[in-house]
């Protein structure tokens, strides 16, 4: 139904163009990107999920804000900086930023969105923005985006896939970053979708929720969830296709695609997961409800205990029927399965006599998957989350300092 | 009002006797204890609070069930062995312990209550339960009692306290066991209380629902909760004092001791965190209600970024704002102030120019404080967690195998 773009990005959809500079605001280092612009050379329809924490940044603030007329232009990001419990100033320097990339670009100021990415609690270096945001050169380089956004990342994440619609072709690409403080409900992450489809504002907005309640909603690192987190999905009409209701085929299949996207770059996010060495992916089959499936699958991605284990090879498989217990989850203890990577280990609520030793071997990858089936009815769901490792805790111990 | 008795216990109270023996449940070492026994003379009233979690050992559910009965003469506890998914045999073994610590009594196995604790998953081995269990002598050692209750906790954790009421003393002692899987909610941890007041079951219900509710669940260790968490307290009634309200000046008195050892215990169990440094002690100022103080108190205190933080050294307060931010607690982050160990480093919600080196060094302690005003209303609460460190990653990465 759909292709994947070799070495596709957020500007593989047609009109869309990037750029990105350095300009002081993260450490240095050779290859340093800190501010970016992604921007569609028609007006675009817009739609935006964001984070649910109280304590938000002012550029989010102004994005979620603008996002509500339904189009704009683009976005310009920065890194380093979280623009996040500065009072008031928070709110000019966002709303500043965002006047200057517009400036680049010769359009209004609120057809600019403005995301911020880093340290809470130190205000933007306007000084720095206002010397540099005009070195960047919007001349397709998809790839400076996707890593001007990147804080703690240690790479680049992008994708874009192809979608055939008879003779036509549509392109969805994105760039996302994460690595720390990432929790179920959008938290502390940024994705930026784009596609040149043709979609009215509020088929996007419902394309765009479904697609993130299944990927970047259902990824855990640390049970923390952040000020800044959003999402963003872009859409400028450009390759003549349009889609004009849920329900038609071709709609079904952008549905697929898009959540494919959205999907690939939450897990590219959970494998970089900070100090993280494994994916875990779990797998809730047979719940009673949709939202008891995602609950069950996501409390089980998020234990502490569950990620130790992993990080060890430890198949206690007990963790896992704590973690399950404490979801407030619809569901008999007696009826549940467990499988790891596929082996049986639980049946009826209780241990299987298996070769312990397989189950450790068969634990020694880069993707862990766990199975649980509950037997109380007939909704699934999947969670990704990573190993909590000593390197997690390093790393973390001194972030600031 | 109360007085802390040297080298209290569980069994400092009238009318109190314990004992334990090692059974081989848990790994051998010189001075190891697995089954313990704790008891009163004479019949006492008895209240308990339980685990949330919806998979729950067997041990659990006996318990919950005897003590709605609101009278009862003793418990028997393991450690090793969580006596949790494993089918209807863990209901029989749980009786069948209970049934044992009775006959070596002369009680009737009703008036006996049962509590486990170790790893998930396995049967407990009745066949050294029924050899060994003969050998505890009942010779008034709770110290003993407290250590057979020990996983992974490093130290024994007990105390007590007299209260003075007029020409009469009230004692009030316990025992607790935690070390992981420790979360607001009752978890993962067993605490047993006993008082020689005369106090009948609704009324001990109450005074325990109150104790717990601002000690064992105001803490945490790593965010998981557990199958088999249970406090009980036991009240014999052989000081020959009676309290009959909540509203009497001594009742008040009563309440404040007991909450001062459920304290006590709960800090104990969070200072014996697995791999834990640091004790972090959370106090949130002025809330608009009751449950919104405690509900950002501990959702701060689990926060692994703010764990992190703590372990580091790092005043990145930052990572105290986001937590309370995704409390979901009713508050304006512009009308907040935050305090690390005393010294004030946001006002307003935005950053006051402090001397980062005095904050860094003033952390460097076994506690570290955090206070946060919201300026919102009245209400305060108290939470208390420890730091995560690479230490608890290792412990927790091998614990089965």
């Amino acid at each position: 139904m759909f292709e994947i773009v070799g070495d596709g990005n957020a500007i593989s959809a047609k009109g869309f163009i990037a750029g990105a500079t350095y300009a002081g605001i993260k450490s240095f280092t050779e290859d340093a990107l800190d501010i970016g612009i992604l921007a569609s050379e028609t007006t675009a329809s817009v739609a935006g999920t964001f984070t649910t924490n109280q304590v938000v940044s002012p550029s989010v603030t102004i994005t979620k804000s603008r996002v509500e007329s339904g189009v704009c232009m683009g976005v310009v990001a920065n890194s380093g900086c979280a623009n996040t419990c500065v009072g008031d100033q928070g709110l000019e320097d966002a709303k500043e930023m965002a006047r200057l990339a517009a400036k680049q670009m010769n359009i209004s100021e609120e057809q600019m969105l403005v995301c911020s990415t880093g340290l809470i609690g130190v205000e933007l270096p306007m000084a720095l923005v206002r010397q540099h945001i005009g070195n960047i050169h919007l001349d397709s380089s998809g790839n400076a985006f996707s890593r001007a956004i990147m804080t703690t990342d240690t790479i680049p994440k992008e994708i874009a896939v192809s979608i055939k619609i008879g003779e036509d072709e549509v392109i969805i690409g994105g760039a996302a970053k994460g690595a720390g403080m990432i929790h179920p409900n959008m938290a502390t992450m940024l994705a930026f979708i784009t596609t040149d489809a043709n979609i009215e504002p509020p088929l996007l907005k419902s394309f765009l929720k479904k697609a993130v309640s299944q990927s970047f909603n259902m990824i855990d690192i640390d049970g923390d969830q952040s000020t800044n987190d959003t999402t963003l999905l872009f859409a400028n009409g450009l390759s003549g296709v349009s889609f004009k209701s849920e329900e038609s085929d071709e709609s079904k299949i952008f549905q697929e695609a898009l959540t494919y996207v959205c999907v690939e770059l939450a897990k590219h996010i959970v494998r970089d997961g900070e100090g993280s060495n494994r994916l875990i992916e779990v797998l809730v089959e047979g719940a009673s409800s949709e939202a008891d499936a995602k609950r069950a699958a996501r409390e089980i991605v998020s234990s502490t205990l569950v990620k130790t284990m992993v990080h060890g090879l430890d198949p206690n498989w007990g963790r896992i029927m704590m973690a399950l217990g404490k979801s407030e989850i619809d569901f008999k203890e007696s009826d549940v399965d467990v499988f790891i990577s596929g082996i049986h280990v639980v049946h009826g609520g209780c241990s299987i006599p298996y070769l312990a030793d397989a189950v450790v071997s068969s634990m020694n990858a880069t993707e862990v998957k766990f199975k649980i089936v509950l037997n109380s009815g007939g909704f699934d769901a999947k969670a990704w989350g990573c190993d909590l490792t000593e390197e997690y805790v390093t790393f973390n111990s001194a972030y600031s300092t």
